[in-house]
């Protein structure tokens, strides 16, 4: 599978992958709708404009491409999709002459993914976060309640979420500002709680999916239809303040330690483009889900998804890390100031223990209505092995083995200046499916008020 | 302060009221923005088409007339909106004969409530749900922890509070499908969970506030001028199933046992309504807070808003309870079939621990971004005395004492076909600013699939 426009083995974005996103440019700063093609964005207003997007499913929803997020697009459901995935990768394809040959209609369609800003792909109306990685859940549990109580009583028998901010959620390349929160000084555990600037800052690698049509307030989506609700995948940096949060969070769950800020990468990756990279989901067996879990046999599946998470420290100087649209997997998103990256987190979407599908079946059993462009994150996604750990809150026993990072410094919360780089992607035949970047630069907190 | 239009003394929309609703008609199902007196609703968006909505604050902004929703109009902040109630308090008195004299105006604008549908106030971006009854986390901490470590060590020093589901807010006059979900058999804790509808259906009184103009992500709002983000406010009934919140709210608190189903009544009533009557909060001294959540001296302040709940149960025949536009507060909710109301809260608001602007400062604190149309509920009102409980949880010490009903059966928690109906007023000299009602009926779950 090749395309007239030239994409690199290693690129994320190759014709397989085919990521819808949100851009817009210096010279037009309408946000829009895109498809990430190796360097390239196509526009896919330009592309409907042109008329190459009228087959018989999109010809009565052509409205979609004139929209500022890819909300009502998520909403047309799979049939949809299908139809565009494959008339996209037609027209991309070397061999198909209508966009290839057209001079004209590519120089106004096919823009450099270095010249495009990315924002936000939908209207987020609710996120919810879960807590889906028994390797996560067990390590934290463990920290704070020993090895013999690590998993709560529920966990096995159900994915455990909650709600999350949606107005917080930001694109790749927003900087964070560090926040200020009432917690306990560390060492003084039955103190009166201060109000400072978070000790504890940390990342939370995650993986997220959008979700299409929806259902109605009151009907449940069963979980052997529930994948057909996602319209694609991003990466998900839910940072967390761990000193605000252990302090606020009993009873009612987590609130000002999660809802400063929460990252997305900027493109979403199919279904379709993740399908030849499915794995079979760890088994359940001891506990069974109860019957409203269940997926089809065979179909409990994740993706194999290598995930990397790196942290770059401010260069010298100061003016490193972040900034850029977030588009580009091929340069560093931070280091233009010669600061190094260390990897920190190597993990992977497969080992996760409740796939996406069966949180959605859990979220809507009681008839919670999902919206076409709510978001679903996982929670962090950690792995058995070395650097399996998906937060400093594991990866450092809550503050107290601080990494070593190539510069020499030393972390175990982050740092101001800090970037956090998150990446993955799918190795296929000389191919990647990737999700590019999930990049953010913490800012120091704001001075006292 | 009187109108021309003749409002009964036991009215909750007084010329002294003016909330503002999203309503439609049969005749024009558009929905837009109207203003409650007794009887009758004044449709804004005739009134600006009409010029009599062209202050100075207004005239820039007169499209938010002509939204579907409040939302626009929330984001304005103080100055518009204390301009549009003096130009309607003015319009609407009895001296004024702008509207009082146009009779096909008045004929077009002021329609009998009674004819029209009620609908959601403003597009909620994001809904949060607080805790700041000292009364209900006392009772309810008591109950699951012992009368010694009632309240939890937090508790004191910030107002707990929690994300809940925006999506599945509705108005009242909605109905509320009884949600299944995953809980322990009641009688044996140890067992395996079982999927079932909820046995412990309950209500929450709570009240809930209108973001305004909101705060830019990073920037706190503090709390000597969160007061000035409130454009109104609401009843709300948390519906919470407590056995499925039972099983799954450790550690992220509560899920699918809320996200079913939250009501609000659809009248948003102002601040300044409500200001005639402001009463302080309870003191604060046994811990001070912090200072980040300290309101200037003598603004610490609630309202004194008599809250009432009842449950009517279904009329023998089947379809007593329910339905109406909720706007009106004259005739009962329910009881068209004959069925009899039984009061089973009297709380109050002015009880509340933490006040509205503290859980504004707090929850923007660490940088969170508030927006226009944003929901904040207050959490279940409980205060003291005889039927002080805000929900049955407390009222019935988690079912095991039953309340009885007016008409002969018990009730540990609600049963299919009741009708829960919160109101709540503030008794003025000769008038009342009220709330009107928020009214919802528990439909039957759904059979097994
Ligand atoms: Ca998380
Ligand atoms: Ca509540
Ligand atoms: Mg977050
Ligand atoms: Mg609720
Ligand atoms: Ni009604």
């Amino acid at each position: 599978m090749q395309s007239f426009v030239s994409v690199h083995p290693s690129s994320h974005f190759p014709l397989q992958n085919l990521p819808y996103g949100i851009f817009s440019t210096a010279t037009d700063p309408t946000p829009r709708l895109g498809v990430a093609l190796g360097d390239f964005v196509l526009d896919l207003r330009a592309i409907k404009r042109a008329g190459l997007l009228s087959g018989p499913e999109l010809s009565a929803h052509e409205r979609c491409f004139e929209q500022p997020t890819l909300t009502a697009f998520m909403a047309l459901g799979p049939p949809a999709w299908r139809e565009a995935r494959a008339t996209l990768q037609r027209l991309l394809s070397a061999g198909e002459g209508a966009l290839r040959d057209n001079l004209a209609l590519r120089s106004a369609a096919l823009l450099p993914m270095a010249d495009v800003t990315m924002h936000l792909p939908a209207a987020i109306g609710d996120y919810t976060d879960f807590y889906a990685s028994r390797e996560h859940a067990t390590t934290v549990g463990a920290m704070f309640r020993g090895e013999a109580n690590a998993l709560q009583p529920n966990w096995l028998h159900l994915p455990v979420g909650y709600h999350g901010r949606a107005s917080s959620i930001v694109v790749s390349g927003t900087d964070v500002r560090r926040p200020w929160g009432q917690a306990l000084p560390a060492a003084q555990p039955g103190a009166t709680p201060t109000f400072c600037p978070s000790a504890a800052l940390d990342y939370e690698l995650e993986m997220g999916c959008f979700i299409g049509a929806g259902n109605t307030l009151g009907q449940p989506i069963p979980a052997a239809s529930a994948a057909d609700q996602i319209f694609g995948y991003v990466l998900v940096n839910d940072w967390s303040a761990r000193d605000i949060q252990k302090w606020e969070y009993v009873p009612l769950g987590p609130f000002n330690g999660k809802n400063f800020a929460t990252s997305i990468s900027p493109w979403v990756v199919t279904p379709a483009a993740l399908e030849p990279f499915a794995v079979p989901a760890p088994p359940q067996d001891d506990p069974l889900p109860l019957p409203y879990l269940r997926q089809p046999d065979g179909l409990r599946a994740n993706y194999d998804v290598q995930l990397e998470v790196s942290i770059v420290p401010e260069a010298r100087g100061g003016t490193g890390g972040g900034g850029g649209g977030g588009g580009s997997q091929g340069k560093g998103a931070a280091g233009a100031g010669g600061a190094e990256a260390t990897v920190v987190t190597r993990s992977n979407m497969r080992t996760m223990y409740w796939t996406l599908p069966q949180m959605i079946a859990h979220h809507t059993a009681g008839g919670c209505n999902l919206r076409a462009g709510d978001l679903l994150a996982t929670g962090t996604l950690s792995s058995a092995g070395p650097q399996g750990a998906g937060c400093l809150l594991e990866a450092t026993w809550n503050g107290t083995r601080p990494l070593q990072l190539a510069d020499g410094s030393q972390r175990a919360y982050l740092q101001d200046g800090d970037t956090v780089v998150l990446t993955g992607y799918c190795q296929g035949q000389g191919y990647r499916v990737g999700f590019g970047k999930c990049h953010g630069k913490v800012l120091p907190a704001l001075p006292p008020q």
